[in-house]
């Protein structure tokens, strides 16, 4: 049983309510309001920024060469997948600029500062299990939808769900996973499961939010 | 026109949405439902460690031994105003062991983490700007509900508005004031302004979002 | 065996190198040049500045507030320990001003700037670990110097070892044992011990920098 | 005049000792010691480690993707500057495994540590100010030392100062000094400067120390 696994396990109400997020479900039957996913496609952008100085921060936080480069790579892909955000949500009118003058929700705050402030405070395997709901969850969520997809051609939000069920969404989730493993084997106390459970947990529910945040705001708008 | 109010100014409908929220004004009015500020107690002793960590770091970004002085001092309140916060809890029946057993709310995350961060990211005067709609909205919201207090003997809130209206909560509001103010003439060059006035929108929507959590997680019992 | 008894074990040679470093020697012979003294004592109050924030660090860290309450208590001790120094330098007709004025040596940045960054980079442990040549060891030195001071009633370094072999300053370092202990007893791994080893011999190694930077001064100066 | 210049100016002492350093001049001269030029490259390898640690900190320090991308592109060719610095040492008969298992010298924390701590306490602009004798110095000795490339075909230091003497070392500096500009016009304030010119001028005679550690190295195994 790999960690992942195992915090999974501990917070299993935690990553049910997350992973089948009724945003989610909407998300993969295609009903979900429009308004619902803009409003989460343009905090998502905001997102992805704080998300990428957390992979600055991994690389701060390395000790060898290895953890540097993953730290590196994380970065790197971190702000390529902001380009193919951007490109997403031209298709559906939002521009750039639209987005970076957005102001963030306090679900975006709550997520991406918790990951980072965690990050700081501890060392390199709190910092990955608070991006692991993040990294590894949307491959999850993506491998889960993507039936839904091939059942339905015209599905709105194919391109959403084509990229998270895709070869290279399975293989970062399957490295992140691999890396927890590893920094788990250098780090991990029995002492210290409790702690890195709460982070997995708390992570995973601001994962939640971050979903209902999508609903809200497009219920706030009716 | 000190700084703190150039940042007021500049954020006035997220200034005025926070001091003035529905909770704040129910809480004023003493028809607050009792379940929204126990809500309310319980998250805000878990924003206090959060809080207790930020004048930590406000020290270990201090340059002179006063700036030392001015984190110590601060952390050292905020140590002694949990105390405080335990014994106003015990009176409504809540312990000490309840509050440190609850999850945290996304909105406590959201605020706590964001000064922690912001403080991390920036320097000195990003953190007590990012602090500022706590130490100083507070003692303002004490001070307008003030008459209040004085109108009703048996104000289910006395205590809490106490508090915030006493002399020690002016007095550090003051104290706060005027160090933002001389952060200020060491650090901001007129281009920084735009980021700490969205440092100090963003904190203030943070706290009302804070405010929003109590009387949501009221409503929802229900 | 406490967890510091076997970071020393592991790192003999280096705490023999500075525990019994030749300026130490010559500070419990009494025949240490005075211009090295003074060199050293100017250093050691900037160096107190950095051991300050380290604390502020350490609260910055915490999980609990008993974690909080020891980093408000170092950063209290650390303030207080600052004004006994100057009233020591002004005895030696060395003022505040001067010593503020003073550039930092390599062995001063070397030895803080090691601290606070091996803190930031990783956990309580490690941040304390690499304090603790400092806090303990110069009680250590300090019990061992005391049998000169009591034999010399005219010994020029009287005040520096009546300090550090005080019963407070044993009582700190006894403090700080047991609490590296605890430390490790939540967050120990045994993949870990090599890391948490080599920052220790870091530390203890900066130190006996610190020593020979005295010496160095001084003899430049001849 | 850039900002650059101005620091330069400010510790123009400084500057000139770190520059024309007596192991650079005897570097350009070719009559370095083997001995010393071979510490000098042990540390360095140790050095880099802790430079890339500093652009993934300049990426978690970022606001914007421009920013993100800064770091992200520094921690990237700090990581293969790495491995040009492996072959180097190669060539002289040094492994990577060597390199790894050499303790650090005190000069080699001192500015490493020094970078990374005044980063994380401050903003980027001090981040950018603390590495720049590095980044912006290399490139001026280099071209400084070039000419007496080209009169010595059998120049024994050829590689080092053909690498520092490029035009991608000068791009680099020229795209550093450029980007303090524009750091300097988002964050500096008049009453900043000499907190500013303080960073330079630690952060340059930490330079000074590690080339003077080369020198002493070598001297002690005489």
């Amino acid at each position: 049983m790999t960690l992942f696994d195992e915090l999974k396990t501990a917070a299993a109400d935690d990553w049910a309510a997350y992973t089948h997020h009724s945003f989610v479900q909407q998300l993969g039957a295609g009903n979900l309001p429009q308004p619902a996913f803009r409003h989460y496609l343009i905090q998502d952008y905001l997102f992805l920024i704080q998300f990428a100085r957390a992979y600055g921060l991994a690389a701060y936080k390395g000790h060898s060469f290895e953890d540097l480069a993953k730290g590196q790579a994380g970065l790197q892909a971190t702000i390529e997948e902001t380009e193919l955000h951007v490109r997403l949500c031209a298709g559906w009118g939002i521009s750039r600029e639209q987005m970076a003058a957005t102001a963030e929700q306090p679900a975006t705050v709550a997520y991406t500062r918790y990951v980072l402030d965690t990050g700081m405070q501890g060392d390199l395997l709190d910092l990955h299990v608070a991006l692991s709901p993040c990294v590894i969850g949307y491959a999850e969520i993506g491998a889960r939808l993507k039936p839904a997809l091939e059942a339905n051609p015209e599905h709105p939000y194919a391109e959403w769900v084509a990229e998270y069920s895709s070869e290279d969404a399975r293989r970062l989730a399957d490295e992140a996973i691999a890396y927890i493993d590893q920094l788990g084997a250098r780090y991990l106390s029995p002492a210290r499961f409790p702690r890195l459970a709460e982070i997995f947990a708390t992570a995973t529910r601001m994962e939640a939010a971050f979903w209902q945040m999508g609903l809200d705001l497009a219920a706030a708008e009716e």
